[in-house]
């Protein structure tokens, strides 16, 4: 399977597409078997207590896997989310950046279907699940 | 089933246990059927476009049943989201508040189950539906 | 909203398509506002203990939403779901049908989303709840 | 990580305690990594036109990560199912075994949290994704 999208494309998609969310991201790797996200962690992403939120969990795993998506299809078409499941399984380490590995179980004519798992980063047990499915417009 | 928050008390609780966010968020109404939360849509919850973005989405949801769960169980234990699940159905009115309105289905000894149906403000049709679990730790 | 099959029509379409399946199911009630499904429990779908095994209550809420989308675009399309999630809640109680009641909170032109509330029957407190999205075929 | 049922002790398990449901499966391996379950498929669990239904993937999906628990904690312990999301994503080839994979992803004390994918053997691309979470009632 050939990638429409290399990590400077997506980066840079995101910085264009994103708005003030890219500044969140970075890209770190994508490849044929899926991509990797960095969350870097900021206050903003914390809840009282310092955790981070599940909404930024939610967020990591939704950009990772759209990104996904786009290395393979390119920048043309906008998937949009139908579907997103996520498992909390641990508590994020503290002052950790996570990191979401995507991976694109189908990519269909009109639905995209994908995982993500969530680890605080050097952590070997993951943060979070997620199960996630994109709509694909019509060409 | 009584309630043991009501709506002031869980007002309150928002204020002081969820700093900065307790600003986007309003509790609109809290019965032994259910509470309404209301996001206060503001420029930081868009996604480029205008429309709401998904983890704003996600938030409202996940602080929607918090809360109807602590109305029931008041505000001693420390209930963790373990699951949720989101379907994206609509596009949010542009320029319009959400509500959700969440329901608890089950309220365990250790695991409290809910959803959530979310709308724009005066619209029919629900923006986005989600599931959500909630660990209770032992007393 | 206009209902294009009724209680009669699905009844003889569940028969006609579903073969062997059919003898298990009826048809309680259909509206503008969702399908009741009964679930008729004997032997084969019990657990070892005596209570309806998962697989007979994911079929439950499978059969009803896919009855409750013909309800309104007719016996034409072939939905083929998508997506599935069960929450379990509660024992169902020994003895009794269970009933599906499904409502269709999405029909598009691409994808259909609806949940469905499990009760045994007579009881008031749900048993399970599952949330489904089904793939409508381009017509 | 120690198992503490291998395959024999768990297919002996399968025979005893899940009745008629045994004859459908097999257990093909089991390891730290995970297990995997054979859905033996045979008329009963196909849906009119021959695709193997929906309800038998679901109960692959759930068999094989119940045993991949027990596999862990034990004949002891009852784990029952809370939460069970399934993708289906392809048809299932025609005449072929299903196998399904599970991983543990976390045992906690009172939840275990796993995921299944399913295919039809010799087939490289997944028929079905699965995310299950178990209640461990306490010792």
């Amino acid at each position: 399977m050939q990638l429409r999208m290399d990590q400077a494309a997506l980066s840079a998609f995101l910085v264009r597409d994103f708005g003030q969310l890219a500044a969140d991201f970075a890209v770190e790797r994508v490849g044929p078997e899926g991509l990797v996200l960095r969350l870097k962690v900021a206050e903003r992403h914390l809840r009282p207590g310092g955790t981070v939120s599940g909404p930024s969990i939610f967020s990591l795993a939704d950009v990772a896997m759209y990104l996904a998506i786009l290395a393979r299809i390119g920048p043309v078409a906008l998937a949009v989310t139908t579907n997103c499941a996520v498992d909390f399984m641990r508590k994020p380490a503290a002052g950790r950046d996570l990191l979401g590995e995507a991976r694109v179980l189908k990519l269909g004519r009109t639905l995209a279907v994908g995982d993500v798992m969530v680890f605080s980063e050097g952590a070997p047990e993951p943060v979070a699940r997620a199960s996630l499915t994109y709509s694909i417009p019509p060409a």
